[in-house]
């Protein structure tokens, strides 16, 4: 079986993860450029930038030439130009493990992200696409102050802001905007000029990473929480298993409606109230993943299961509670 | 030999280095939280945090006890409570691998860098810490946006931002100043209330770390400079070896300077005409060293051979020239 793992970045584990999962699997990645993940590899190659006209075609040329049986992405913006290209993906018997494109595109624009919430009767913070209706319910004291600033189509720090006052609001909702526009964040954002940034209620809580699994025809499996604990240095980031009982109704509830496969990652905000509200969620393996795998979760393993047609073995989704789990930094040189 | 690594963080790879470079130096580590370095060293323990007052007395004791040759801290904060209490570890035979205080308080202290560079005729980016001051300048054109806002004792990216008008200025001014008394920052300024946030002019430039080398009298030893290269995902860490020849002049000026004992870390923006600006000093072991460490710098064994009273071996510091290193992330259970 041949398995390409597209947009790896430096999660070079990932590819360990998989190898040591299977000795029949052979692993292949992609990148638009050199990451420690391309000599862990069976096989890697240098792939066109995921907004290049060639580079669906240079991926289904090398699944054709390699007989690739399943990509896997670990970049959200690259699950949607796959998503867009399906067809041509199933037309030579590839397997795309992400989601349906309406999912892809909710998990991917934090308005439809808060939209999906309501719909589906989930809690989730207070969320603005307009000031004037933020403002509206600050007069009313509906919402408080310190409040989020967030481009709708974000990632990682960019254009994120906390904001304490009205003068704040104001300043940095419009340097947001231009910072979404003056980044790789404007391709998404372009047809939304005027509804580009987000103005979103701010809950002090816990942090919880949730995979959520389903199976590769979108059914249900399990759910996996992790709580996100935070190191004083803010060097450390220490991540730790915990029981999943309180998280299986909401887990159940957004794998019926997003029917993904395989792991659905997701962002939740315990407040004081205890109530979980869905803050983010992303259709691929995600940072706290290996908190559950160094627990004794192996999705890699199952996944290969699954291509094999085997049935689910909820073996592979056995962990320990209460492990925490850090990454440590190893530095490689470049050869 | 025994040495103790203080407030270690995760960079126990600087443990590894110590370990590989010595069969019989005894590495010590301590930190006010459990870090991945715990476990590689030799021995370990839990110290008092910094700001405590049992701090120096706690490790003072463990130094008698565990007949400690020499102490290296890994955190800016740390080497400056260090070094006020350096005479008690000089009674009891600790070396203290870090500069005379004086030296510490210039490096914690942005205001005092700007105010050094310029002392020692090394160029550095306009930097002002009245308002008033920014303010002139900006109208008569000796100074332009974008500026750069960042408290004046800062770390991490705490109250650090890129402003581009006058709005910006000044509420982002006072955002950065309520973000250091409300954080860890508020120790180091809270005597300077009104002087404690830093307008800074921005510079489109490389930046390069550099390793200056003193040996344990304060005298001059080499330079290691390495260009800080940044990927196209924001992911990945990426540091390049290159040629000291133009560095040198401006590192023997430091070392004279500082007086420092083993390696001073040291930021530098080359800008469009080339000048080297100083930016930043550390009088410790920083996150680019193992760029040269993978180029075949070994800074760990030449402390050794000092401390073992030998002279300096410049083969210690030969590296090789266009080394690109990464830093791969390794997810590891806190056993």
């Amino acid at each position: 079986m041949n398995i390409l793992l597209t947009s790896v970045g430096r999660r070079g584990y990932i590819v360990d993860y998989f190898k040591q999962a299977s000795e029949d699997a052979k692993i292949h990645v992609c990148n638009s450029v050199f990451t420690v993940a391309f000599r862990k590899a069976d096989f890697s190659f240098i792939a066109p930038k995921i907004y290049e006209n060639d580079y669906i075609d240079c991926l289904v040329d090398y699944c054709k030439i390699h007989k690739i049986d399943a990509i896997m992405s670990l970049f959200d913006i690259d699950l949607v130009v796959l998503g867009s290209s399906e067809k041509r993906f199933e037309e030579i018997g590839v397997n795309l493990i992400h989601a349906p494109l309406k999912t892809l595109k909710i998990c991917n624009d934090k308005w439809l992200t808060y939209k999906f919430s309501q719909e589906i009767n989930i809690a989730t913070p207070k969320t603005y696409i307009s000031m004037e209706d933020a403002l509206k319910e600050i007069e009313s004291k509906r919402v408080y102050y310190p409040l989020i600033i967030k481009p709708r189509f974000g990632m990682g720090s960019i254009g994120l802001y906390t904001v304490n006052n009205r003068e704040e609001l104001h300043v940095l909702y419009n340097k947001c905007k231009n910072e979404v526009f003056n980044s790789y964040l404007k391709y998404e954002s372009t047809d939304f000029k005027e509804e580009s940034v987000l103005i979103q209620e701010f809950k002090k809580s816990k942090e919880y990473g949730l995979d959520i699994i389903n199976d590769l025809n979108g059914k249900y499996v399990t759910v996996i929480p992790k709580e996100k604990v935070e190191m004083r240095s803010g060097e450390t980031d220490l991540g730790l298993t915990v029981d999943n009982a309180r998280f299986i109704d909401l887990a159940k509830k957004i794998s019926q409606a997003t029917k993904h496969k395989g792991i659905m990652s997701v962002d939740i905000l315990a407040d004081e109230t205890g109530t979980l509200n869905l803050l983010e969620m992303n259709c691929r393996i995600s940072g706290h993943y290996p908190v559950a795998h160094c627990a004794g979760v192996n999705y890699p393993k199952q996944l290969i299961e699954w291509l094999d047609k085997e049935d689910t073995n909820l073996e592979n989704f056995k962990y320990k509670r209460d492990v925490y789990v850090t990454k440590e930094l190893l530095p490689v040189v470049w050869e």
